[in-house]
């Protein structure tokens, strides 16, 4: 069986799978782990990326303020699931030290790559595009040339480079509430210069809950024979979108190669949290802590557009699940360079 | 006032009105029946039908299974309340012998005719089209010739041959989530060619609740003086349609024409599992079984494209609300040829 | 700081704020205060408008029948939280004595303006448009000539005549579900002809939560230094149309100029009562009751069209919070001649 | 046979009808009489009304700039087909002498009410609304109140008061490219304040030609037993709509009732100058020159908001042509109130 | 090389191909030849279809009246090319003698079966459907039973019984502008009741020309070895769709299969009464006439929705055509049932 | 004045304007100088490029073939007026010289870069992107990565590198018919990793031509003192968009700054090749010739995505006219870094 490649995580949050639970991935008891107006004048936090850090944990959120407009704000938490926000979002400077702020700032990706934290938005730039900054102590955020021309959402680096260059997923958009949607990949020798960009996998198969969009969610999770990636995927119904979650694996050496894909999701709004809200149905991914020790994953997902959640999984049985219901797609296979 | 035409059914699920309750239908107390993840690797059973059968009673569910795609399972009950289900979609076999398996199959009726069963459900002809199955011991379903061209929903059969020919219900509809839709009829004297379509009734009306499309529920019921059917009514918002459920009373001889129909709704959706889940707003009623000895009627409904739930009324309620709100609309009152 | 110019109401409906609660508004502990089928034939009373009257409190509520067309019904309570409701409609007359009912009637707005009380109404004039009616008792209802050519929503009447004339705010719209919509005023010598009519506030500005439309809620309360007003704003989301409230300061001489505008909303669907129902997601204030002594106000609104709930806030509350956030448009500072 | 009631014109522009020709209406054989880039900066002239005046003719003219955005010019003919226009935009003032410009104006109206001529077009008012000005001498011009709220469009006054009142037809739209519409009628004691509002005649009918939308042209001509107006009714294809002309009698003295009104379409693009050009399919006429000694009426209309052109037709052609083709609408008969 | 199975036709109308033009199919040199208002109060005739009778020709005609509802009128021609026409429209009775006329009829076409000539025709069973109609002397016409449910257009008949049967080709469509569609078939024992239902050839393939729908157009043409088709192709522009032609050949025993079809266009529009007109963008072909002696074919085909058109080709030059560009979908080749 | 700096191209294709002409830019008097059916298999050529070669002129030219699939095709003229065409479609290889054909090309751009020249085109990147090819000798053509993720068009670079880097002009898209649009720049190193993203200049201003989208056209003309580009804005009407033409000048060290831009368009559609064809009213620019010594410049241009037509003007007559209707957005004249 595959093993995580990576350091342990003793402290990674964890509830055992529930008896009689048959599922692959299952819910925390508490959830939603944080709740409604958690911040004087933001009225939600969802949508948010954690990790590790200095024995405990931070992550970096979508807090949207009382007027409506997203930005992102800091968190730390000593066990991942209780958490304290900075009441100010987060600044960012350019290269020269000068303020560089995002207008808005949505859905952030937080990813250690090499000897640096980045983290990776989606904000304005004459659209929804990909915003990029980096820190090493969480006190200084150095905002870094926009990757891409609009359109684009949800992107996320790996966590190392592959073969020299940098690589990023990332979802080619509209300006709109996007009713398609691929995850590409694009390569870069110093995050500043793009290119090389390849088609990594398509929405649709032979099941539904993907057909409309797909997504990328946490940064890819090294393996020893791939990359595991979850991702969500969504559907529509005459009363809306449903956004569900599930999991690939990419090829080692070129990610641009999906080696499985599990064709069914993985988890799907059941409950309350993720049924009703802002954004009613929506399960949303965004971060995964690991333990490479036991396998152990935990899963950051926003729930509703709401509420932040966290549910539980294993590498077996992400694999199992995953294989077991593989389904690639002819495009997924190939290196996605068209 | 009128009766039943068909056989006593002892065991029919029941509870009395509760006091104090002045709706035409009342639900069932320990609604939904079926819940979410009753079988392996299906996430949602709804809008299903079921039949007396052997002293209990069988059905036909429609299950989506966790790759998002429809599919047709068999369910066996004792008391009609609690359900097992095969772990396996049923298989279906054209009249040689060959698999005829549907791509998908949705929203299945299930009819007695004469000495057979028949499973009229939704699936893909080159789109959303009518399919239609025989089964005379649940063991072995043979699929027979779609009766219609796309595109079409919501078909189900009288339970008897009228003037010597088979007749069929239907919605004709477009090929998306459809905001338009009447009721029609078809006939056929073989059940495998179809003609002397006739429209039945149109949505519309005074009032809003069934203003923006139609469609049939359970198998008409048969009464001394004409034909008992529920059917759905569906209203539009802002934020998306929702879906009610009434009644209306078709001429015996010639069920092309409506003898009374209600102009308003006798459910709609007002509890959490029909407000929220896969479609929020849905009470979709598929099957009804009565009692004619008592009169007593349990409608067996899918609620949010989530659960199968059950509400309760008799003969009388229905016809009493029915006349109280009668509106015929022009069209409906007509023989139907246009 | 500002007080309201208007009488004492000792029985205004009251709750303190909640310990640990920071927002400027409230919600009534006991919401939703009607709930689903209140009248026989009614489904859902919801976006409501009531005034004190004789030591009691007195309103016009909408109605939403059975057979989903809204009509409105006159209700009457002691404690401004427990109502009664006539079981007819309230019926209209022309100023000749003639019935002149319209053909529906949603989202009434009541306001004593001098000696009497007038209904501001939506219904249809060859499209959603508003409707006027005067009563001195509550017993006989005199409807006046539409002030207005469609397409118009959401209109209510100040309080008193300014410069000699009366003052009318209302939202321009279309003929469906409108994706768009500012305030606009216009005045009448005589309530039958009107005309001066001007821009009062626009949608947008920097936050998103009124992106979409806003439109005016209860009748403006007049302040020693201008006029008061609630309002909803309305953003859009992937999954349907989300209302909120808050509140701005018109000139007291001119109110088509706005002195301070809210930038952020004052409440906004939390709850399950405005999150999940008829249409999800929405707050809508429609009345205010004001105690000029102390300061208290009590906004009704209706929750998801489907209940009535009431919240609590203050003068100073509501002041400081507009004055905090105030974030004025560059067209609805100026006097609104285009 | 009806006769107009009004001055004689002899210099009117005429040509008699061609032989073979059956239609009710013909076109000048040299159309279109103003071509494209008629004025420096100006790239068409369209949708345009002319009045006899000091024995020639004057007119306001739609000039579309070459930034592609409408103004009025004002145009002057000796023979009412050959045309000089100002190479500045007409300015108006408001009644206090200050510059009152509109942003915008489009398909002006021009008709003489008493003493005095007004313009009525379309223009800006927090969207597409009606504009009017006043002149008695063609060199200053008098902008009043906007007389309704937006979104209006094809408005235009009647040459006299009825009943004390002045009386506007406009026909009230949102804010695109509006796909609905029907002619109402207001009353004004003022020209200030506008009431009394009435449904005049709506799109429809048995025929399609006027199934989408319908708008009024040329200002009412008096019939000593009625009104004539001249209107456009727009149909709708697969690739886009198609605006015909037509004909209607409204009563003397109640003009919101349709005496008789033309099922069929008068005129409808068939030259090349009416098919193609800025928007192609459009015959949309503007202003009608008569005389009444002769019953002659020539028609000033756009074509395909490129050109103007003219067509002729008698009181008895047009009057036997509405006569023949009478199909008055169920609501067009009546008063109006709603 | 294949031949057609028919009469020789002598007096087929005919132009030989213009020396330098290289397509497979050359228009007549005086079209178009059914030109505006061809008969009084019928504003234009186009999509129509013809048959050669009595050494003469006769048709039904789509004359669009000049209230913009289309009827079916009947013509006579010696040549073909210059045509005289009824001036009232079909009237149709059913098979009681009793008048059973259409509220409206399109795009008729007519097919000689055995010893009967059908009309088939698009008009209104509740939206838009096929209408089947008798004739054996073009004196009075027996209208049948609709033969599908709607939604339906461009249906024609194969002008003799396969296997015993009746055989239908139509395209399902929906309500409105239909922006997809296929050709299906459908087989009837009595002209009565119809099933057997089966997909014949599909939009799309590598080419964009037919991406957005295809139907049917003459009725088939047999050949010793085949059935030839002539179609329309529909594509989609910023500006509105274009309407092209192109044919396939479908397999002589189960027409349900297609052995080969042209993936390019034949005929485009490119002339201007192509090009301009009531629906701009338009080649619609609705009849041809054959020689079989020679293979000389005269297709008639409906431009811009506003005139008749011919255009020659001959067998050869077509399935050279069809061969050189084959191009089968993967289900066109298939039997079809689903 | 400013001047062009590069060189003399005496055989300019050239024809004085003509007297009385008012405008900035005159048409060639016998346009389209590329009609219909210009190849064997390719119905229409437009929307092409072309640059001096060899003392006379070879161009890339989008070729619509009759499937309905456009790719790019090598042709010739000795006079830049009279095309001659390769019959087979350019053939692309990538850098290791295996095929790398794109599945379709259209709009193409052509540019000589310092020694090379570069196709640039939008074509197929799972979904509609940029395609790049070098070729020096127009016998080979290597085609480099797609410098961008989808979805973008009409990108063209600069004829040479700016402070060291390749700098490239585009606009981000949707994967429809974009009803949105700004110019962006990015800049390169070495044609394959891309970034310092910029706004160029956006769609909108005072008046309505560019409303809906602006795109850029022929390669930037560099001056003394500037970049002159050519490009196309669109407007919306209700029966589809219009594209005309006009012109900017861009800093000389820092494109993405807009010095000038004419609010006004130079050329719009009035003929009838622009007005009507495949996409009506269409004026499409692509390539511009220029001559050093007199400043004439020769716009070819693609007329109504059917025909290629020619237009004159000088560098005066376009500086004069941009500066006369000088118009430039506020992010215009910024760095475009958001």
């Amino acid at each position: 069986m595959s093993k995580i490649i990576g350091s342990s995580l003793k402290n990674i949050p964890w509830q055992d799978k529930p008896k009689g639970f048959n599922g692959p991935i299952w819910r925390h008891s508490e959830n939603p782990i944080i709740n409604r107006n958690p911040v004087n004048g933001v009225a939600r936090i969802f949508n948010s990326a954690v990790v590790p850090y200095e024995g405990a944990f931070i992550g970096v959120f979508r807090g949207e303020t009382i007027n409506g407009r997203p930005h992102i704000y800091l968190g730390r938490s000593k066990d991942g699931l209780h958490w304290e926000f900075d009441e100010e979002k987060i600044k960012f400077f350019d290269e020269d030290g000068k303020p560089y702020q995002p207008l808005y700032a949505y859905d952030p990706r937080l990813v250690k790559v090499e000897d640096a934290y980045y983290i990776i938005w989606c904000g304005d730039f004459d659209g929804a595009s990909i915003g990029l900054a980096r820190t090493t102590d969480f006190k200084t955020f150095t905002r870094l040339e926009n990757p891409f021309l609009p359109f684009n959402r949800n992107a996320v680096l790996f966590p190392r480079r592959i073969n020299g260059k940098y690589v990023m997923l990332s979802r080619p958009s509209d300006n709109g509430h996007t009713q398609f949607g691929d995850i590409m990949l694009s390569q870069s020798p110093d995050l500043k210069y793009w290119g090389e960009h390849r088609l990594v996998m398509q929405k649709g198969g032979n099941g539904w809950w993907q057909s409309v969009k797909i997504g990328c969610g946490p940064a890819p999770i090294e393996l020893d024979d791939g990359w595991l990636i979850f991702y969500h995927g969504v559907t529509g119904t005459c009363n809306g979108l449903v956004y569900s979650m599930s999991a690939a694996i990419l090829d080692k050496d070129n990610p641009a190669k999906v080696l499985y894909r599990a064709g069914s999701f993985m988890l799907t709004p059941e409950e309350w949290y993720e049924e009703r809200g802002f954004v009613p149905n929506v399960v949303f991914p965004c971060a995964a802590l690991c333990d490479a020790d036991t396998g152990r994953i935990a899963i950051y997902y926003g729930a509703a557009d709401s509420y932040v959640a966290v549910a539980y999984t294993t590498l077996d049985e992400t694999l199992n699940f995953i294989k077991e219901h593989n389904e690639v797609l002819p495009l997924d296979s190939t290196d996605g360079k068209i």
